[in-house]
């Protein structure tokens, strides 16, 4: 339907929206400064000046480039802008800790991540934003839609239909798909995780870890700490310990149940905490000081729920040798920006038709090697703003694409 | 599926696509070397430095921009990109004449005209190539992520599902649709005719016009003419002039029957001409000779297909007063380029939910006044690079658009 009209007003950019007190939003926050008609723009990266420019870029020097697609179908990816442009597909209703606000409401976020792929990736990304929840929906219109990119970010897209979407638009698609909900959490987490061990003199090996969270990202940390080669590692929902004998547990947590949690324990995230050595939050709420208190001397505390972490800094730091929140004001910021935009640089790079396992535990490696000889407990993880990390990763993902056969130049 | 590997190459960014003789593309021609890659790119248009850049442009700061447009959906006009990107879509069935050569073949052309949208009316614009052909698949997928999009471009869909795709999408959306195939070619055709009419001294209601062409542009420019008021109009097709007397035509051209060709005429398109004032090709072909003599004195001829006229302007010129092509090597160059930027920038300046009538009518008359007094045989419109053009057709859009009550600012 087309919306009714409803007092037009001027055009002078500012104060069609305001507060109840009559203040536009912009006078309240700088972040409604900065976001006021958005984050990103397109731009043209050739000249288009004059007839002769005209006639290279559009009719009738264009028609020569489709027709050598349409005959070569390989071609798009040398001569449109398809193998450096991802899409930021969200449905809208898991953004950031704000839940199912839908997608228009998203895309300041998408957005968002669509300038971090640039900035930090150098990769093209568009916001897309669907009008639908359906996960078959979902699937179909991406597919629908692909032809045009080189690559499906999957974002905010609640768990569990996240998996399924992933999973189904992967199999369809010869393009990478990658939930960084799930993965770029998961790669971030193992890499400080590794430098946290190498800290400790320690292995992978002889840790145990526990989650709190079964969500998307939740899931994907557990299943890349097996990759890995933790030596066990359990996850917790709000119900407790996620193990065989519960009869309560979803598709997907029943799953989790078959990898994870050797050791068999039940009962709560408490229970489980008692005498481990990892403890990694992506969930929320409060863990309370006598739980962290009870894990094994040594332990590493990764609180990541944002802003408030499971368990202050402060805290942790009474108990655990290592400690790493998602917050930029303590130090070991775990920020999936540091494996998003080189993870998909360097799958673009040698045309990936996927992102395999392999290449996500290549940008964890890639990732922990560039703090390098500065290992310190308060520097497990680079800064998102070390101009190392995205080259680093690009060429640890382009690499592993190539060895694990799914590279196509 | 995903795709099977074929021998991985170098990444030194050419010479992968060889043609036979085992020279790369490139070296062939200056549309293939300008290609490479793609025309465009995405940049932010703030800063991401640091800590605070990201915490503003990204988490936490833009958690209150989602949440504020979760509570006030309007916001998601001021605060994203939405309301300055188009979306370009086909599904790659009429790509200028090459025909359907599917949606990644299309891909040069749609960033073309991504890079002209932005070139020429600072509109965003984003290559959609759908993967579908079927109408009610296509207006499904668009109203799906159309919530990332301020207005819909539909571009090289073939007739006649161009027709019901552009009406049940704009039935379903409260932002533009527009097919320029059919809407950008009628308005620069009818700023042309308007000047041709002014330069001869004669009305638009005098003139008899004959449309070579029932495809998208030939009914529009129809539908146009008559709104604009001209005297008669008829259509010829491949089986000579539509006629309501006619037993195979489709609903389209049934409709087309009912409000052209008042004079009943019937025949071929030769049959028409004898005696007309107007001719315009959109159609391909050739119109012979002894045709065009057979026109009234005076006559117009545009014969607008390219690379190769319906009519050579210099034969066309032995017989009319007012000739134009769609070719840039000749004067009176008939290019959508005219129209479609600065309509969409006018639409999006006030947010209009469609792109009415009148609204194509005040582009057009925008368009044919920038002309002013230089107006001659040899320039009846103006050249796209004349700067006057977009600013011209953005405000007379916008103001039509606020005229006519589908404006929201």
């Amino acid at each position: 339907m087309a919306a009714e009209i409803v007092n037009p007003r001027s055009d002078n950019g500012a104060g069609a929206e305001q507060e109840a007190g009559g203040q536009p939003l912009d006078s309240f926050d700088p972040a409604f400064a900065l976001h006021r008609g958005g984050k990103m723009a397109v731009q043209a990266t050739v000249p288009v000046r004059d007839k002769e420019d005209l006639s290279l870029a559009y009719t009738p020097g264009v028609a020569k480039v489709c027709s050598a697609i349409a005959e070569q179908p390989d071609l798009v990816h040398d001569y449109t802008w398809k193998s450096s442009v991802v899409a930021v597909v969200t449905d809208g209703t898991a953004v950031l800790g704000l839940g199912d606000i839908g997608p228009e409401a998203s895309l300041p976020v998408m957005e968002g991540k669509a300038i971090l792929f640039k900035q930090f990736g150098g990769v093209d990304a568009v916001p897309i934003a669907l009008a639908c929840t359906d996960a078959d929906e979902i699937v179909e219109t991406v597919v629908r839609l692909a032809p045009s990119f080189g690559g499906v970010n999957l974002e905010d897209i609640s768990a569990p239909r996240c998996f399924e979407i992933e999973r189904k638009l992967q199999e369809r698609l010869d393009i990478p798909v990658f939930h960084d909900d799930q993965h770029g959490t998961a790669v971030v987490t193992l890499a400080a995780l590794r430098n946290a061990v190498r800290l400790s003199g320690r292995t992978l090996g002889e840790l145990r870890a526990v989650i709190s969270g079964a969500g998307a990202a939740g899931v994907a940390i557990a299943k890349m700490l097996v990759e890995a080669g933790i030596g066990d590692v359990a996850l917790a929902d709000r119900k407790g310990i996620i193990s065989a004998g519960r009869t309560d547990l979803t598709p997907v947590k029943e799953e989790v149940a078959s990898f994870t949690n050797k050791a068999g324990l039940t009962g709560s995230l408490e229970d489980a905490l008692a005498g481990a050595d990892v403890f990694i939050g992506v969930s929320g709420g409060t863990v309370a000081e006598d739980a962290v208190a009870s894990m094994a001397k040594g332990a590493f505390v990764f609180a990541m729920a944002n802003p408030n972490p499971e368990v202050h800094p402060e805290v942790a730091h009474k108990y655990a040798a290592v400690v790493a929140t998602g917050r930029s004001d303590f130090p070991n910021q775990i920020n999936n920006v540091l494996a998003f935009p080189g993870i998909f640089a360097g799958a673009l790079q040698v045309r990936a038709s996927r992102i395999t396992e392999g290449m996500k535990l290549a940008a964890a490696e890639a990732l922990a090697s560039v703090v390098g000889d500065d290992l310190a407990a308060d520097y497990v993880i680079p800064s998102p703003f070390d101009e190392r990390v995205a080259p680093a990763v690009t060429a640890a993902v382009a690499a592993a694409a190539r060895a694990e056969g799914v590279a196509r130049r």
